[in-house]
């Protein structure tokens, strides 16, 4: 049986762009591993009518489960507790037991800050205690409640899962949502798991992928039973593939055939990302990594240390955003910058060299580009960026992208291109994978 | 006048967590500037019935007005444009002089990537040509037309702007669409700019705001012809007012209310971000920064050199994330870490100036916390961070916070947590809105 289910996320600042929101991608990825279908996310600001249009829309579409996020705070712009009951025709209640427990955690915060009115705090906060009657309470993670409201008995549509808006809140909520509570359970009855499978291929654009897929179709491999999505993420191509049990051997002659096409471009069937592949292979090596970085300016350091116990493997890095810096930390020859330029063949080997030796590690990778606005020229374009990697026993890849996009973009860009040359440089492989661009 | 606009983000991509959108939020921001208030931006996979009942609920919203982002691309799944067609009731056709355009676009490509098969490219493409009869064709910006598709004289309903997904094409499309298409100047003419103005505050959580708003209004300031949002950003606060331009004396006594209540924690009220404001003041005093940075792995260098023209202030940056290159590259002694521990008091300190001396800048910082999920003790509890910034004039600000949330939190906020800091220090004043949490 398939489930339909929708998001709504709610927040003026979610919806005028002020704030980013994470929690919707991350419900729909938690709806996916139940075997739900999320049908559409729906960002809309604070007041109560766009919050219940969403509602009727996502009823209308035959969800029946709802998530919405935030809303939950003190602030007088918090409504969508109030918008549910009313959508579902339920009375709005004070639950004092649950102003109670809300108290007990606003006590040590009230301590903290010394300047703040305690009295002020608790009658913004009551106002989280007043829930539609006969919901089901999900305990405050920071101080708001959230709810799981099914329809009442004679009625019909979704059932609705009330979440805080911040996502350090909204997770452990939703964990303890689907471990506990009984009318969450009931919407998910029956459903059956999907499996989900990605194909990641550095180094070859997308519509190259489309000509694959296309040949494989005239092979005589039954794709229409699949569910394949392509697309271009920080300048990887993912194929994921979505398809019910009974055609895992289609997929499987899909993966063969793809891997037989691009078996030099595909560097991931089992889900795992570049970065995950760099850490198994110093680990497993028991070697370590340092980097100096001028374009990237510190994003690259801080991708390697995203990962928890990174340390294992991670010595650290230089940032030398400024000749200067290049110089002091990586010990780059001024007048070899003076000659070839800061961004050159030259001064990239220079970095990693720099780095391996400053941070004694085994590899050492540099990275030095021009991100632009400025800076570029004729020779030197916009978004060129040289890459060098070097261990210690003498191997090493160098090698320069122009990477497309602003600023930002070829800032990060060039943080995949740098594992990607780390990864080839492990596996002891020559570097034709790292695309010109 | 009040136009009412929407957004549809397409990609199952998108929807199912694995991309984050960019360009909702970002579209958003530009409707908004140009005084357009969107509704709601939908978010949803690429199944046609999907994309065109989103469509449909935007246009029962009353939207003069849709953006549609993404479904452009060569691939079978990208079939945006043929939906937008349907919706409209207008006929598919091939433009040939469009695929000459796009022909001319790929004949480089072909020739940087050896192995392609071209004929596959151009037949992938050829589907790009293919346009509702009488739209306005946006030209590629990467290799994929967009679209303004006004509704037939005979029919009612939204004007429909098709952009790409790459934000790197989508947003000098975009500008290329205000500037150019009469179609899109038809359907914004005659709205009226609103006004939006943002306090920003740090170190007060956002319960004394909603106390602050309270009362505001208890002393007569008409608020409820504000329109105010409040959230917490990054560590934050935010406070967003958008008014009609005759409230502007409503906003002004609000602001005035605000800071006399919060003067030492509201430190932006005119746009500015703490990082505007840490460039300007070094910027404007001829002095440089440098950091050393343990938790934060990068992050800070990295948030430091996001702008263009960063490299005036920022000489660089160590990432010491071992203590190996706490000793190796911060000159910190040994013997101290092995004394009170890498994340201590001392060891900011340490890590402050030996950042300031490897790297001969006039402020240094050091960052050192316990970012999870290991590592942390009774003493030095998950989410402690130790933060120093010195100056080569002698003065010093030292103060250790605790986070909330998990490794990516942490690490993130003690970022916002340094750079206020940093303000502290180079406006001379002391540190007393550095808050405990």
């Amino acid at each position: 049986m398939s489930v339909r289910a929708g998001i709504v996320v709610t927040g003026t600042e979610v919806l005028t762009g002020r704030v980013h929101d994470r929690n919707g991608p991350w419900l729909s990825e938690q709806l996916q591993r139940l075997g739900v279908d999320p049908v559409a996310i729906l960002v809309v600001g604070d007041r109560p009518p766009d919050i219940l249009r969403a509602l009727r829309f996502l009823a209308a579409e035959g969800c029946a489960l709802v998530l919405t996020t935030g809303g939950l705070g003190p602030t007088a712009d918090d409504l969508t507790v109030e918008v549910v009951g009313r959508f579902q025709g339920r009375e709005l209640v004070l639950d004092e037991a649950l102003e109670g427990r809300i108290a007990e955690i606003l006590r040590p915060m009230i301590a903290r800050w010394p300047d703040l009115d305690p009295e002020a705090v608790l009658t913004s906060n009551r106002k989280q205690a007043v829930i539609p009657a006969g919901a089901e309470i999900l305990e405050p993670v920071g101080t708001a409640p959230g709810l799981v409201a099914a329809p009442l008995a004679d009625g019909d549509g979704p059932t609705i899962v009330v979440l805080p808006g911040p996502p350090r809140e909204l997770q452990p909520m939703w964990h303890a949502a689907l471990a506990a509570s009984p009318a969450l359970r009931a919407a998910l009855s029956g459903v059956i798991e999907y499996r989900r499978d990605m194909l990641r291929l550095f180094g070859i654009p997308e519509s190259e992928i489309a000509a694959t897929l296309r040949a494989a179709e005239q092979s005589g491999i039954a794709i229409d039973r699949l569910e394949i999505t392509t697309c271009l993420r920080r300048g990887e191509v993912e194929v994921v593939t979505r398809y019910e049990p009974e055609q895992a051997a289609v997929y499987a002659a899909l993966a063969g055939f793809v891997r037989e096409r691009h078996g030099r471009t595909l560097f991931s069937d089992d889900g795992t990302t570049v970065d995950e592949q760099v850490f198994a292979l110093l680990h497993g090596a028991g070697e370590t990594l340092a980097v100096a970085e001028s374009c990237t300016g510190g994003l690259l350091s801080a991708r390697l240390t995203e990962r928890p116990g990174s340390s294992e493997v991670v010595r650290g890095g230089l940032v030398v955003y400024s000749d200067d810096a290049k110089v002091a930390l990586a010990r780059v020859d001024p007048a070899l910058i003076a000659r070839v330029g800061a961004v050159s063949q030259e001064v990239a080997v220079a970095l990693a060299d720099g780095a391996r030796t400053a941070l004694d590690a085994d590899v050492g990778v540099g990275v030095t580009g021009i991100a632009g606005p400025g800076g570029a020229t004729k020779a030197k374009p916009l978004g060129l960026v040289w890459l060098s990697v070097s261990h210690r026993d003498g191997r090493r890849l160098t090698r320069s992208v122009t990477l497309p996009g602003g600023r930002a973009d070829v800032r990060d860009r060039s943080t995949t291109v740098a594992l990607h040359l780390v990864r080839r440089l492990l596996l002891g492989g020559d570097d034709d994978v790292i695309a010109p661009g």
